[in-house]
């Protein structure tokens, strides 16, 4: 069968994670996130942002984003996303069906930066004819795998602090972007520099899961309710926190990142020294290479990945998705496969 | 520390789910439920009801009641449901959340009839200044441990066919009512007499996971957006593929519930020998014991469970839940506490 | 044809209000409530209340209701109202649909008292499952036509004020409230003793509008956004202004209201000599009367009403309502009628 | 005082309107749209129409946009407008609130071609993780003046239709659109090319009202209970009738917006030999010409008008409505200042 390189969740979870379960799997725990582990992994998370947060685990990104949006925002207020944003995209209309609006603005590179966001504003006039601009919402590494420097987030959060909007960023594949060669983000500045955020653990060799981490403290009260309501409260949350447990007890999380972006700049580095270009610069787990319909079709015959975007009647980018698990031999052979594109 | 009767989810998972999800771990699987396991866990379920369902993996309970009304509703539709029902009591609102009306009934047993529905028919006018009534929501086993009947089910089912609403069936504990020694409901009934149902693995053996089947052909068209809308696709959805097929490849699902039920009728039959009564008369693995004060306080120095509910100054039902794991020495235990009871 | 006792909003507007809907119609004014007549009608509004309550004119009750308690509330906040309020039977899900549960209360009289709020209360445990009773829907004149004392209010808003709750007065039939005899409140009183209220026109002389009164400072921010994407703000919102303008210029929405009054406590006396008791002791423009059937088919030939309750074979409650035009003449007519009643 | 160009309800309602007001005040009638007035006015619409449509009268724009909308979609379902959409950029995101989301279009005359839904279409992979696109929204006149062609409709429609989309056509300056120089479109013509339009009255002679009309026969049922839901169905809803009888007993509605469009062309007229170019190309009551900042400053003196986009540091576009009222002379001064402009 052909290797597929689509996604970085094709594989189950780390034998670590496995392992846990398995050891920790006949103790009664309480139910609903109120479990031992949960606490523990909780608590081993916010050791590392050295920041008093408040911590929830839900099963997914798309839950975490409507969870957190739709407890944040009164009815008339509303988001602004990068046009490539997760949320304004591939979520089915998730955050619009909680009844809020997405403001997406176009970037070369999937960051919403300053200027971006006084676009926004400037094109609204605070009036009760339009709707008010109360979250931005960016992802790191973004979906298509740049980062965000300490810098930039700082900027961005001044920002938004200024204009008294929320500073939300989906970490989906946070991971990933704070194990990139490129990166001097850390959890701290993070942790300053955000209203909400989340770390990724599905992408990241979990079986499922996000930690949502709260740090603005005027957001915290009644979080559980809305987990509740979106039906994102699980009733053996230990699921959710023994995994957490485990990608925190030492730097799992980091590692099983590290290596997913080691295997990319590989490929990234064959497709370079074969002549390709790239749609956009990345240090993560995803790359965009430009291949030639011929090229394509050739390396097809053995690997799967997405065609992500026709750029002319020859030519597109794929895009080329790395795993905690993806094995350094089969990045070997697709090496090989691309040492010999023409 | 002390035994928990306090719920069905306290422990893990089945070890053979464990032991599958280590075997399948490596394996690429496409994502968002379209991987092997979940289409063969499809297919045995399907098999069992002599019905073409489709059927759609979700996490939890309330995920699972939440994303199918609100899928089946229009705006203007409401819910009738027992006073007792889960969607009413205890999901924080998440139905209204999504726009719909719930209609509480009072019920001596948990379960509704035909003459319930028509009271809160007669009460309303099919006027536009009042909700419409579109769906009946039913739990089996109820939340007060009792079983619906064949004849009981299908009754209910042609009178929702006869007011055009649709009959929708949370089996959150559908396992424990099957496997009950007054049941004489099978899977195939079920699958003629409602529209919709699902088959709970969280309180049955699963970590997480319930099994939606729609049966009503009508119900089926873009059910995988709502799904995403809500939040309830899991990006690594062979974690429920693989646990439903364990709990379906032989008859471990029916097997796991008969253990949890004989747990809780060995415990019903000594508190009857000990001359207590019950709130509800039930053969499922939920007891309500009506105890004194001084006997609630003498079991609670080794055993937790729930006060149900106070009946008068001295008395009150206590809640006791078995799982599938609940082992029988620790009953055997609690009988002899039971026994010295005064 | 039949002269019909049905409802309050039979008949047009007051002539007062023709009138000086003519005599403005071609001063060009700023839309969308920004005109001067809204703004000259609000500070009679404020003057009458002796407080600086913000003001907002709207079409309608069900328009005032679902727009107050969306833009209130967050989305795991749910409305304690009596069983019989209007939100809850007569608004086709309005206010669910905008995502919140209402805990209906059984009430003798239509009308709340801390009890009731607190059975409520009690029957929840705080707890992320359950939805957070945060508001408290009373309506005066309540739907039976009863009213509360400034006493009743009073306690009512300092038990919501320990609770945290906030308290939401309906006042669309508000001005039968305030001038019926048995009534000690007045707009100061509720000013102080509520979070948000209205007064109603469209039921006591205007062809539409309801006046909401937020008194709550806190609650102010943004509700103009909250009107516009309800369509609750009339792009000639002087049709709302004009009409209040009138309403209060003097002392007109009150002498309306107190004829409507002394209309039905005059039909209510020729019942009570004709031997008839009632659903509810009321002193407002509504009255229950209890009729055998042949009563109620005699005086069906020459007036139109609606059968409230059936009691039992031979008895129903009927509704008479009364309105600011209803002609003293077909009223004597009317208790000629009764009078013959055997 | 200054005379203003801002908008088209700047007046109160035409003379007729009023007087039906005042001859019809006293007639008890039936309330929520089931008066005689509302029945009559919709037969005159039908019979204009050569369609047996259903007609539900409602007070304003944004109503009538979110009430249809909301009926009309299910949960996972998205509407596709042109960014100068009225619902995408002026409604304080009522669509969304909702639960839709909109998809903006940039066009440069505001009107939306079967290529434009195809650019949409192709965007999406019509799989789970991205909303369905499901219902097209067009206005006419659209929101900067201009106007479909007959056979601009038959396209568009005939596209939706292949594509099981809705399309909606938002009139609340249909009139306008209806008697340009340049319009060949009928109602006929339209009630056969879309599923579902409106009539606006508001901003052409009424004091408040817009005429939605079904023709798609699948879309009817229950829509008096979306009316009732979103507030907008009126107690007085002769209100509403008793307008629309007026616009349409002879050809008031046509009149009226001949004047606003007539007016309108003078002024254009006479910017175009002061040698002004205007933003669009328009034939209804819009105008948007280009002027100098001294020109306008000049202008602003004695008249009031929106600056509607800033072009360059020395231009900006202006616009200018004119209303079913706008009198003649105040258009001759208008067009004196006009001509003096340098």
């Amino acid at each position: 069968m052909n290797y597929s390189f689509k996604n970085d969740y094709a594989e189950g979870a780390h034998p670590k994670i496995l392992e846990a379960l398995s050891r920790t799997n006949l103790r009664q725990q309480a139910g609903y996130g109120l479990d031992d582990y949960s606490d523990e992994a909780k608590k081993l998370i916010q050791k590392r942002l050295r920041h008093h947060s408040e911590i929830h685990f839900v099963s997914g990104g798309t839950q975490a984003n409507l969870t957190v949006i739709a407890a944040l925002l009164r009815p008339h207020e509303s988001i602004i996303s990068a046009e490539t944003g997760h949320i304004f995209t591939n979520e089915a209309g998730a955050i619009e069906a909680t009844g809020h609006k997405i403001h997406a603005v176009a970037t070369a590179d999937g960051k919403l930066r300053p200027d971006d966001l006084q676009k926004v504003l400037d094109a609204h006039q605070n009036i009760p004819h339009q709707v008010k601009q109360k979250l931005v919402y960016i992802s790191n590494s973004t979906e298509i795998g740049t980062i965000y420097s300490a810098g930039e987030l700082q900027d961005l959060y001044r920002y938004c602090q200024a204009k008294k909007m929320y500073l939300f960023l989906d970490g989906a594949r946070l991971g990933h972007a704070l194990t990139a060669e490129n990166n001097d983000l850390t959890l701290e500045i993070i942790a300053k520099n955000t209203d909400v955020f989340y770390l990724g653990g599905t992408k990241n060799g979990a079986l499922i899961g996000e930690a949502i981490v709260i740090n603005n403290e005027a957001l915290r009260e009644d979080f559980g309710y809305h987990l509740k309501l979106r039906g994102a409260l699980l009733a053996k949350g230990r699921l959710l926190g023994i995994q957490f447990l485990e990608l925190f007890r030492d730097d799992l999380y980091f590692e099983l990142a590290k290596h997913a972006n080691a295997q990319a700049m590989r490929i990234k580095e064959a497709f370079s020294q074969a002549g390709c270009h790239f749609l956009a610069e990345t240090y993560t787990n995803q790359i965009f290479p430009i291949l030639t319909q011929d090229q394509i079709e050739h390396l097809s015959l053995n690997y799967e990945f997405y065609i992500w975007k026709k750029l002319d009647d020859q030519h597109s980018a794929i895009r080329i998705i790395t795993s905690w698990y993806t094995p350094e031999d089969i990045v070997n052979q697709f090496i090989n496969e691309i040492k010999q594109l023409k």
